[in-house]
């Protein structure tokens, strides 16, 4: 059986500036990703905002991935559009596409949707919120080997109102000490890729070491991986005569 | 304009037998709702389970009525079947339905869903959780007037996992001091009628005074009113022919 | 890797009392599924009105059974209520359903809608309508395989309006020569079990035959039978404490 | 009750330039539209591609605008880049869309969606196909008093696969002479604003003249007009504390 490729893409920002997300990850959360979820049905390659002009994206690379994982908070607005829309090509045309946690705000993300994808959250640096993931699919894909319901004691709180559509299925709802619920894990398709959003990852907290949150994140890379619809070009749905 | 035809059916059990739903609704639930939505646009009746044979909810009633509440708790296998399938075949022809709190357990709104409707709860008489209600649907005719959030302080835990089909629009999510979290308001179409379930209003509690939850149900009558669809009699679908 | 089991349930009724029928599928419909379907990581059982006093349908049955294939026309009456109830309440556990043609009428299918399920149809025997059947949703497993679109010269016209729930995923759309169009791949969730509808399969024409009739069945085998979460047990969730 | 306000874009461009579409809309399409659609409760104003420099599509007028029906077909490229974006970000501030007809491939469709929105079509100018649109919602406010099924006897064809996200509500499918079925009349929500695609209206033949289209256009204005939510400011939204 073929590998399947993901890119682990990072902004790989905060890591560097940062003592603290410097502690919890010293080689940036795209290599912590890398090493957690290495397999042998995966080849994974890495790459960030400033790894090369297109960011590590090129089209060499996103035509080698199969699934594309994307983690961005503060330098959203430093991807090239002609980057960001590659993405979105890309994805329509059958690329898994997992953003994490403030790639809500992505620009692959936010063009995909067609929304601002705005939310509330709550900036408490030092401490963040309990918030437990309640697993409300639990014949999801996604889901399997994930328990009902599972606690990280310090996440960033991210809440509804969330302007995202209406997700095909929602997959995680998240609860936060502070009062605060939210949409925290939903599919989307665009053309015929596939999307999973996932709130957990705050740079600030290590929560890319917990085991429920890493057992999600491979269990969608498989979920998102393209069937064999990915081998469809787009060009032959052009054809006017039946 | 002609008035909307509202029947407000209620177990009337609690209210008798325990001294503190007494105290809240001293005539009833059934009662309580009947005045405090009474309006120009309405014409409200009442229901309940002991009422008569039927718990007054004959063919006649079901007839004239275009929206059933419907409140029950702990006597949902007193209910007859015949009188539960007719309310199914009801809704199925139009007439809005609105089940609330344990009403989720209801022979009729579990026949209309196809599953078990179970959930978790925490049964804590005393206290009960607060609860903060999200308004995650801010456009819906359900939510005008409605505050993005609104808190009971005190209101029985009802949380995931619910086992109900994927609802078609999800209105309200809740949140509970305890760690749980709840598709709390949440809408779906059988026929050509519509339901929305809405789970605050435990007999324990005085929720059915909120003037927030009473907005929502306010609302949720004219939603789920049948549209002119109302007067198509299902038999025209058969004819086989185009 | 333990054996996916399916049963394959049929009413075996026309194919015993008409020689057009019993023309196509002289040992039953239930026994040429049997066969086309045959793979190397299914058991395959098959079951039917009249096989016992159950219909086939025991509890020992249903236990050892992921996934159940249903097909039945004009003797749904006869099927005894506490075997649909028993097939619905192992649905919500887990197994997977998928009803086949006029299975849409079956008590089981029925009672997990929650609808109906009537629809338009076209009584003509001798000819049927020429149908094209449309994929609308390439990324999906069912569709693996399976082209963009695929003729069957003689169907029975299933037609809008259909009464059932909004689909979770709309899989497969019907054109019709007479000039209907039809819902005919749907995909539900009832409980943790899956659920796929799929409308080919007159008895007086030969489309179990059709490859991709057949491929349809087969991947939507493999995606309804349960994942792990088939081992959840209903009660576990009835925990009230986080 | 303050009017609800209805602008009617057009591209105006083949009433111009070709005499067939000029013998059916010798004013534009717009102002066929904008005659038909009069009713007291309205104040209709129209834009077009060359109005201005901004295509007739300002801050000023969309900030007057409740309701945006947009018709545009091989002038996409001509829109300019900020306006379709102001579009974008007026509708997800609660400003209704009606996309007709081959403004599937509309920047502000586009955008929306997050997709190609391609489709499969048949280039018949003379002929076009004899299309029955089907309503398969006969409770949603968009079909009342539209009848199950009408026909247009001369439409172009659109057809399966559509590249659009999966539709939140499916109003009308599609039944199109040459083999073809279509998601015709689909409902999205973004942000707050609601959207409702609808493909009749080939500039070749007379469609907006059909009562069953203006009235599905008619009740698509009301539907997608916003609620008090409208006047929500997106900012409040960002307030991080509960």
């Amino acid at each position: 059986m073929a590998l399947l490729r993901v890119t682990i893409w990072n902004e790989f920002f905060h890591e560097i500036e940062d003592p603290i997300a410097r502690g919890h990850y010293p080689q940036g959360i795209h290599e912590q990703l890398r090493q957690a979820l290495a397999a042998d049905d995966l080849e994974i390659r890495t790459a960030w905002l400033e790894k090369d002009a297109e960011h590590g994206l090129s089209e060499e690379v996103l035509s080698q991935t199969d699934v594309l994982l994307w983690w961005g908070h503060c330098r959203h607005g430093d991807v090239r559009d002609d980057v960001a829309d590659r993405v979105v090509d890309y994805v329509n045309r059958g690329m898994g596409f997992i953003p994490l946690h403030s790639a809500h705000r992505s620009k692959p993300f936010r063009r995909l949707m067609g929304t601002s994808c705005m939310l509330r959250w709550r900036a408490d640096e030092d401490r963040g919120d309990r918030c437990i993931v309640w697993n409300v699919n639990p014949n999801h894909p996604i889901t399997q080997g994930v328990p009902l319901h599972f606690t990280l004691e310090q996440e960033e709180m991210y809440g509804e109102l969330f302007f995202i559509p209406q997700p095909e299925e929602l997959v995680f709802l998240s609860w936060f000490e502070g009062g605060n619920v939210f949409r925290g894990g939903c599919t989307f398709t665009r053309g015929i890729g596939k999307i999973f959003y996932f709130h957990p990852g705050h740079e600030m907290f290590p929560s890319y070491y917990n085991e429920n949150v890493l057992r999600v994140i491979a269990n969608a890379i498989r979920w998102a991986a393209p069937p064999e619809a990915r081998e469809l070009n787009a060009g032959r749905y052009m054809d006017p005569v039946v």
